[in-house]
């Protein structure tokens, strides 16, 4: 990692590109499995098991035996771990309850607006090389909270066939009990199609890498919503001179060993800080088990060293990170700063991963910029709002006039026509 | 219009299905047009307007001019009314308003969501058939609302190159100023490429026609975010013994009117009241001056008698309308059966119509079956939900311990020593 020094404005751009993979290959790939998917259903499946990970499974659903099997492995101390989890997450998700009380917007006007849950969702859990069980657990509760009536997880198994018990065990105490051994592409697919043993849902979420990503989009093509685009995982961390190096390397390093394809950017308006930063992130990296994975993610990384607090901010806002760490004791006060970012780590005590685990927020997030536009994930990603609204007699007679005159400025004489065989039918 | 009677519930999928246009074709045609909008820029909009409108546009951009003629055009009467809708639009939506205020989900961990606006949006508003003024308060209101910093709003001119009045009165009058003379796929590729003329945008709202829909999900292949997906607009009514056929019909042929690919389904358990509302089309049709397109839209449309008013709502959430008018005085009881819909329009004098305008609610509604999955509207569509967060010292020390655990059970040693590099700190 090395440190470029304040960078023009107009470069920043270019600076903050996310590395783009060839989409049309991936597009080609992907599409052949959805056709596989949709011609060969479950024999798809298992024959893309054994193809990518040779593996020969043979039943795609888990069974009550397995998760049984989970909540005897799982260790008390994890078992606690995860209800505490559970616990603050719960806690936050209720607080997301939309208002549904009734505006009376004019006298005998009516207006509210209803939650419903969406009827059939999709959560995916990705496997490889972390056994993302909290995953489970950001998908699996505001789903579960939002009352969603199906609910279906596909996760990819392990070499042996089996998924990790944690897995298991989260999701079985939420409820979730439809549990299939797909993973990749053709899980998305999979939920977005349908087949005899995997269900097809109206709305595909969760994590994924490239592939998967690129089911999700092939899904929303065929008319299944998703709950956003993503891109591999990224962090920017703003310093100051109140910033700990230590825990700032650490931080880096949490989002690093993600993937190798994970991006990290360090901003700060403190040269000497930045600089004991780096040394601390090699020195941190030595000990690190999944070193080779954060070493390669570090070669895509980048600091930069800004002259005032607003140009790191403003930087920062151009990246639009998926997770953005204020390494200050000042954070408070620059929160007025931050125009796109999708969660935000406020001082020096809120280490990124204890709060993605446990403050109870989601860290599924959008990535790639796409923070512009999207918001992370939250109850009403399972929800629908219906707008319900009643005109009582009075109602009508208050407005009707005024509707008639927007209809028929709009030419509209049969929208006019609706109101007008009302008011008469009032004044009789 | 004809009645079907009691179908069998295997059926109704088949029933309800939307009528597709090819899309291949249609995506053909729309990408050569982001294509020349993207290789010729202002002018590929102006020869677009020259060879499909007969247009000679010497600026595509509505001058100072042109807004205050507009002003001075618009009657009083009209702009008394548009002043209501606009009054009850905001008043409605001001309620939706997300609640910011901090939770703390365990001793020293805080976390809330901030709303930020989506700095540049997109509003297109159709021109064609009907000037849809009604459009601009239903987009532009939430946008304005939100503080979205950059409002841009795309319309088709008329046939000599100008734009409705109305239309402009009532976009200036929210306070959106950067009005651009563009209508049709073309519109939508100028907001998602940006052009020397129209800038780009974040994410693009507003209804349209097919070519207007195809526009949008190019825009969101290439990383622009769009309002929902849509279609032709579409009703269901459902009736009862105590539904006003008078009022039935004329709503069905409000909804008629609106394109020729509009759909209506009525749906009753009382076979008589069925019969009534049709004649009362043929009569009120009769009359209609948008008589050829509702005609045409009426052969789409479907009338369906069941034998209870539980099969009636099935049936409707089978379909899952856009539009759903529950015209009974029993419409509050039947509340609980309505599981998929965009706006309900509740009881006998709650015209559509009427509401549509002016109850407050916001009447761009998801179509096409998308009900299931997406809701309209609404001030959250102008927003990103960024949640922050705060664990101070006491909550790591509180809570440190725990992460630990889900880290190293995860696998991710990384994640664990962000905590424990900080509770080492804390024993200090």
């Amino acid at each position: 990692m090395k440190i470029i020094t304040t960078p023009a404005s107009e470069d920043w751009k270019e600076l903050t590109t996310r590395p783009r993979m060839d989409q049309k290959e991936l597009a080609n790939l992907v599409h052949s499995i959805f056709e596989a998917v949709e011609r060969d259903q479950d024999q798809a499946l298992i024959s893309y098991a054994r193809q990518f990970d040779g593996l020969i499974l043979e039943d795609l659903t888990v069974s009550r035996q397995e998760i049984e099997a989970a909540h005897a492995i799982v260790p008390d101390e994890l078992k606690k771990a995860i209800a505490t989890a559970r616990a603050n997450i719960e806690k936050f998700h209720q607080t997301q309850q939309l208002d549904e009380s009734t505006t009376e917007t004019s006298t005998g006007v009516q207006c509210w607006q209803k939650m419903l849950p969406i009827e059939k969702v999709g959560l995916y859990i990705p496997g490889g090389t972390a056994s993302l069980f909290s995953t489970v657990l950001l998908l699996g509760i505001p789903a579960v909270l939002a009352e969603c009536p199906e609910i279906v997880l596909c996760t990819p198994p392990d070499e042996l066939g089996e998924i990790n018990p944690a897995i298991l065990y989260a999701a079985d105490l939420l409820g979730i009990h439809q549990i299939y051994k797909v993973g990749g592409a053709q899980a998305i697919a999979a939920m977005a199609i349908g087949t005899p043993t995997v269900p097809a849902v109206h709305k595909i979420f969760g994590p994924g890498n490239q592939y998967v990503d690129m089911g999700k989009t092939m899904a929303q093509q065929m008319g299944v919503a998703v709950d956003m685009p993503a891109g591999p995982s990224e962090v920017l961390i703003v310093t100051d001179k109140t910033s700990n190096p230590v825990f700032v390397a650490a931080d880096l390093l949490a989002q690093a060993e993600h993937g190798s394809d994970s991006q990290v950017f360090l901003v700060g308006n403190d040269r000497g800080i930045l600089e004991e930063i780096l040394r601390e992130v090699s020195y941190q990296l030595e000990h690190l088990p999944r070193h080779t994975i954060a070493t390669q993610s570090l070669a895509n990384s980048l600091a930069v060293h800004f002259d005032s607090i607003e140009e790191c901010f403003a930087f920062s806002n151009t990246y639009a990170p998926q997770h953005l760490i204020v390494a200050s004791e000042y954070a408070d006060e620059y929160i007025k700063y931050i125009k796109n970012a999708g969660a935000v780590y406020l001082g020096n005590y809120t280490a990124q991963s204890a709060a993605d685990y446990l403050s109870g927020s989601n860290s599924i997030l959008p990535t790639a910029g796409f923070t512009h536009t999207y918001s992370g994930l939250g109850l009403s990603s399972f929800q629908r709002s219906v707008t319900f609204q009643r005109i009582d007699k009075n109602g009508l007679q208050n407005l009707g006039k005024t509707a008639e005159i927007l209809a028929a400025a709009e030419g509209l004489q049969g929208h006019k026509n609706a109101v007008s065989v009302r008011l008469k039918n009032l004044q009789k």
